[in-house]
């Protein structure tokens, strides 16, 4: 039974963030830019969660003191449940009215930053439909999944230093790339990709050698954002052996402002596809944590692609299972990605690479114009929503990011 | 003209940890525990930098006392020239007698930590002996070096959260391997192995698309420590491709706790071994920036290999311009390392897949017996020395872990 906003909140019961959303931010106003503050949104509006706690849940407020949710996050489950529970009851019931009106500001007024400080990022490869589309450009004779794919998630460490909060721009990296001759050159890419993905941040951490299980993901996860993990292919395709992508992921990586807790997408849990393989007792899930989150990517906001969360083969609980496996030790603010969601269907692919089939068939967008790769100006944008109560959906926010042109000069 | 040490202090000029040193770390003694501080190593004690500056340079004493070396890493060079100055004069004047011997406490005496935060760790692939010989066990039929290996260094993310301390005692891994028939196996590795690196830590931080071009080196990184970056090599088999090494070398890297300032390096700068390519303009260097760094590593205290630094194709000006060629931002704290230091002799090769043969030749140690891989129980050592002033040599310290038993249960 999903809780009802306080009459004076004005929110309809429909609204994608409604009281069934209630994601963490960070902010700060124009009149009070050096105040930062943790937020949470609730229609158009962000309550001040910092200010708030003070007044109302004074022995948890040193969690939200210094804006940002690391202490909140390393605080763990039973503090993520109660934290919650107060907010709906201070934004559902008239008596908080003169505590908390007064701390929600229009969203659109608010400054948003990076809510967390990212730990390790590390991105995975976990949708089957994404992997087999590359695998039938790049090497069509191959086997279109690499020799573990089936039995593990693969997955690589990216640059937790790029990641960026929506808005900010992304430069045009410049790299070597195999010339025309075969010799390398130096310069701007001219194949720059987008990935529509979806983040898992972690809250609790733990020590090296104690590997998480798929049955507690929930008690170390705090929730999902989404993620544009901005790539140059051309750069990548060069540097990427035998060690993995480095420079051509490294340049910019765009995260949503918003962290929905998993508490909020209750709604949302499907079983992941079927999977044929049997798997080792430390990926095999008792519950099922497939989310039916449904992506969108915009060009110029005209819509290019609908990635379906829900087709993504390895589930966040295996992902992370599988990350600790060997011993690696989680950090509270760790951020960990689905890499990119592609849908079987030719319009669920959620990088250009695969729309294009490698640059072969640009993707025709609504303004008559057409995209093999972006293009300097071009504005990215990664919406998603998710089921919530009695046929509601639920937004997960915006990744969002323009291209800016290279700087080619000089840096001796 | 090396700086003489106070009488008081009884230094022998040629002592590894001589006042040419003069290394940092994070420590605290068993009498006052929860007091960390950051520390200088003198001889064979370690004089406590939080206290010191508080009474003689209290400007900058605020630098030192939260005792993570985080905020005086990122002052930037004026700062670390600065304090090294204060602590050479304190240490050599007779008039600082007063003010700084009850501060120094012998080396036996402090519990040593991490002396800064990890923000992200590179880990590279720059010595050509290393990934030559690695391509004559793999692939003795292809062309030894990658595509891109001689046009740039190649690299990889790898895990902060991983990072850890000498002395921090190392679990052997669990993982997926490629088992007899071809199927995948879950359990403990067996071919855990060591890999002798050099690592650098960055202090001054950048913003995204602002490359650090190979002049300004010295200006970003404050200075070096010795890196083991464990490698479980069947895990790292098996999950590799496409996206590099994971799990396999996730589950621990050990670092020495003394990181070395770059200003005491100035003897050891060497002309990097003769480059046979035409470079970039972005790789090409106008200083040297070789170091003539000797590393020893020892298996159970005894001697396995002497791996020379200064034989490393990429320099760490060039490793750096590289990682933020494409963008990357810096934060303060990044640590990148060389990846396996190897010479060309039989003897200097910086891992026990080279030195064994990827196990073939097992290598005999003093004791009588031979390790093709790591057993349980195991200690490795890495120590280094590089040259001081008037043909002294000062010492990197030590990054030492022992083997632990695999921990094999049910996670579910």
């Amino acid at each position: 039974m999903p809780v009802a906003a306080a009459a004076w909140l004005d929110l309809d019961p429909g609204h994608p963030f409604s009281l069934a959303a209630l994601p963490y931010c960070s902010f700060s106003t124009r009149q009070h830019a050096a105040f930062h503050r943790v937020g949470v949104r609730v229609g158009d509006r962000v309550l001040d969660l910092t200010t708030a706690a003070e007044r109302l849940l004074p022995g948890r407020s040193a969690l939200f003191r210094d804006g940002l949710l690391d202490p909140f996050l390393a605080e763990g489950h039973g503090a993520w449940a109660d934290v919650r529970a107060e907010i709906t009851a201070w934004l559902s019931q008239e008596r908080f009215r003169e505590a908390v009106e007064d701390l929600l500001v229009p969203v659109a007024g608010a400054e948003l930053r990076l809510p967390f400080t990212v730990a390790d990022f590390v991105d995975f490869y976990a949708s089957r439909e994404h992997v087999t589309t590359l695998s039938s450009i790049l090497r069509p004779d191959a086997d279109p999944l690499p020799p573990s794919w089936l039995h593990q998630p693969v997955g690589y460490h990216g640059r937790a230093g790029s990641v960026v909060p929506s808005g900010t721009a992304i430069r045009r990296p410049c790299g070597q790339v195999r010339g025309p001759g075969g010799a390398p050159e130096f310069g701007p890419t001219t194949r720059l990709d987008f990935e529509a993905e979806v983040g898992f941040v972690v809250g609790v951490e733990t020590v090296l050698a104690e590997p998480v299980a798929v049955s507690r993901f929930a008690e170390h996860v705090f929730g999902v954002c989404l993620v544009n993990d901005w790539s140059a292919r051309d750069i990548q395709a060069f540097e990427s052996a035998p060690l993995g992508p480095f420079g051509g992921k490294s340049f910019g990586t765009t995260v949503s402002p918003w962290i929905l807790p998993l508490a909020a997408l209750e709604h949302a849990r499907v079983r992941p596809p079927s999977r044929d393989t049997e798997l080792a007792e430390y990926l095999t899930e008792s519950e099922d944590w497939g989310l039916d989150i449904r992506l969108e990517v915009r060009i110029n906001k005209q819509l290019a692609s609908r990635p379906p969360y829900s087709a993504v083969h390895w589930s966040p609980a295996q992902l992370l299972a599988h990350l600790t496996a060997s011993g690696a030790a989680l950090r509270t603010g760790d951020l960990y990605a689905s890499g990119t969601v592609s849908g079987p269907g030719p319009g669920e692919r959620g990088s250009l690479m695969e729309l294009s089939l490698n640059g072969a068939e640009p993707v025709a967008l609504a303004d008559g114009s057409a995209r093999a790769w972006l293009a300097d100006g071009d504005e990215v944008s990664i919406t998603a929503t998710a089921p919530g109560p009695d046929g509601t959906r639920i937004s997960l926010g915006e990744a969002r990011g323009q291209i800016l042109p290279a700087i080619v000069e000089t840096v001796r």
